[in-house]
């Protein structure tokens, strides 16, 4: 019998995933089920943006241009022009969503057993698309004491071998919901200048920061030009993460043309969602004003009901929806497992991420799990409510 | 300054995408170009699926299962069933486009410098994905004298090692348009099963078949499950190559299992496009039988016009719309860039593809250029002549 590649048996599965049979299987008992575990976002898609697609007048859904049609880039450039990043539609490659974006970026850096240093907990898929492409992630640890804040230079600079090539931070974080400050990005910009490696920086939350901080991305970075790729999508801005549309941004002309190639291999991203995310871009203001009003007062009343529970220790996120949270446990694991299968309050219980997925170094994180304020904030007080009570009686 | 990877530097940029500056110089000087270099389709997407987008009901538009739905998936399964291919949608894994299905195989089912058997020419994209995957290409060359039938298997045999991990072929070819028999399936299931290697079909032209011949599937062939995955689009099947909907087929549960992971980790196919595609399953069987004797009649257009030629050899193809043509000349790059630079009667003239992208042995297909008849008949009639005019003038 033909066998599996190593690498397909390498291929994480996501802590999550691992979950969903008990999760399916606490539905089938008929209990209600908060999911405190998800990135799907229940916020509105913008109408404007759901809307384009019901009156297209296309008669052949054809191919787009590999990299996206021009207009739709020169639009997404102004988008970014209005934050201050100075690009043009050369600097764009639209992609299928923040993934493919993620992918095109480590082929066009990487090779078989290169490095790439990320500041851990990481989003839990950088491991399937570092094994997808066959590197290697170096984690730099941070911590929950500092909000998971930018670790030490110095830490990141221990790491550094010949063989890394870039350095990947996911601003506003998922699943920390940390945002860098341009100091931090500032230290960020002189480390990769000073050792010629690339700065990554996942972004698909930018538009996600709260109480008055300012993104600030590293493509507002001077003298970053070569060094910076920005991993964008439409995903999160827009609450169509079902678009699948992101793209790749970068003023390096070498990596624009050699991810241009993964582009071209792959034909197209989708019209479809081509057409809405370019409506997208007609969004007013309101509309994120209204999201980002929503978001900061589920997170406040997700922080401050966590606060009251004994024992827990929760890092206050200042971007993203996305927070996480100590417990006194050992094993979150065994716990989100628990949740499912052994407790409810009325028959309603919670699903949490553990957030040990989070994590590359093993052993770390195992006592923290991730919780994503997607939830209306009644839910969100009744589930943290269920997670109060069961830590009451949960014996590891 | 940072550097691009090797594997960026080795991707392959496909040969129209060479020509394509010239191309477009000669649309800037007003020249009218028949574009029998594309793939495609001219014909309508059927209404239903155009239609179906235009009436969602979406609020949000969210992620679906990574795998695309169960329903989808279950209509898919009956799509096959209704060809004698028994599956459910347990073996099926949505894609984003055929395109990814090769990746997720490949990726699936080889490790860093296996080898992949092909008969060429093949695909250029191919070139692109094992690039991408870290994997070699074997080539077994077909021959336009045999129409591009199946090599002997015994050539076959002569390549295989101990990195060899599968066979692909693309049934119908492009670019060659030749529909594999039945015994000729057979013959490289034998070798598979001797072997214990992959068999991978790309189906994406399933559909297009001529002259009473059908269209067998690998996964028709009793006892290759283990070793069948099918790779399937509805690019060309419904005409909607912007959709961005395929998938990966196979009753081997590791080959699925593993998949999954690959999918998992991009989280899903696009929503909108899944929507017009399951629409897409309901396209009646009228749709189909026009669309094949439009294609037919161009075929039978474009070859007897062909054969008018002096010095002109062509493969005559029973599937796909590609056929490769042996044109009088040393160097068909060299004569596609002429033909745009430097030739036109009355204004007008022809962008054909160089076959040489379609081989992976050097030197081979030089002489040789791959036609899509997805243009009217008329305009077929008008670009053999426009040919058959330069080609009496050009010099090598
Ligand atoms: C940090 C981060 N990056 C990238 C992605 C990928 O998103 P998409 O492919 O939908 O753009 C996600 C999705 O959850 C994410 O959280
Ligand atoms: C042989 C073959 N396979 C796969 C594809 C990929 O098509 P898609 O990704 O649009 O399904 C094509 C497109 O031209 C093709 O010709």
């Amino acid at each position: 019998m033909p066998v599996i590649s190593k690498k397909g048996q390498l291929m994480p599965q996501s802590p999550i995933r691992k979950l969903a049979p008990y999760a399916e299987k606490a539905h089938k008992q008929g209990k209600t089920v908060y999911h405190l575990n998800i990135g799907q976002p229940d916020i509105k898609t913008p109408q404007i943006a759901l809307d384009a697609v019901k009156v297209h007048s296309l008669d052949i859904l054809s191919y787009t241009r590999s990299e996206g049609s021009e207009e739709y880039r020169d639009k997404i450039a102004a988008y970014y022009q209005k934050k201050d990043i100075k690009v043009t539609h050369d600097d764009i490659i639209v992609t299928t969503g923040g993934s493919e974006a993620l992918l095109f970026a480590f082929g066009s850096v990487m090779d078989i057993d290169d490095e790439i240093i990320i500041p851990e907990p990481f989003y839990a898929n950088y491991n399937g698309f570092s094994t997808a492409s066959g590197v290697n992630i170096v984690p730099v640890i941070s911590k929950i004491e500092d909000n998971f804040a930018l670790p030490p230079i110095s830490e990141f600079e221990k790491l550094i071998t010949p063989k890394t090539k870039a350095i990947l931070i996911c601003n506003p974080g998922n699943p920390t919901g940390y945002l860098y400050s341009k100091e931090e990005i500032k230290q960020l910009a002189a480390l990769v200048k000073k050792h010629d490696l690339f700065l990554i920086a996942d972004e698909v939350y930018r538009e996600f920061a709260y109480d008055g901080h300012i993104h600030y991305s590293i493509m507002q970075e001077e003298g970053l030009e070569e060094h910076a790729i920005m991993i964008d999508s439409v995903s999160k801005r827009y609450s169509m993460c079902g678009a699948r549309i992101g793209c790749l941004v970068s003023r390096n002309k070498s990596v624009i043309q050699t991810a241009l190639k993964f582009a071209q291999a792959r034909l197209s991203p989708p019209t479809f969602a081509q057409i809405a995310s370019e409506a997208a871009l007609e969004t007013p203001q309101s509309y994120f004003d209204n999201v980002i009003e929503e978001y900061v007062d589920r997170r406040n009343t997700l922080i401050s009901e966590l606060e009251k529970i004994e024992g827990v220790k929760v890092a206050k996120p200042n971007g993203a929806f996305y927070c996480v949270v100590e417990l006194p446990i050992k094993n979150s694991d065994d716990f989100a497992q628990w949740l499912l299968e052994h407790f409810d309050i009325n028959g309603e219980t919670v699903m949490v991420a553990p957030a040990a997925g989070f994590y590359s170094t093993p052993g770390v994180g195992l006592n923290q799990i991730r919780i994503a304020y997607v939830l209306k904030k009644e839910s969100l007080i009744t589930a943290v409510h269920i997670l109060k009570e069961a830590l009451k009686i949960y014996k590891d």
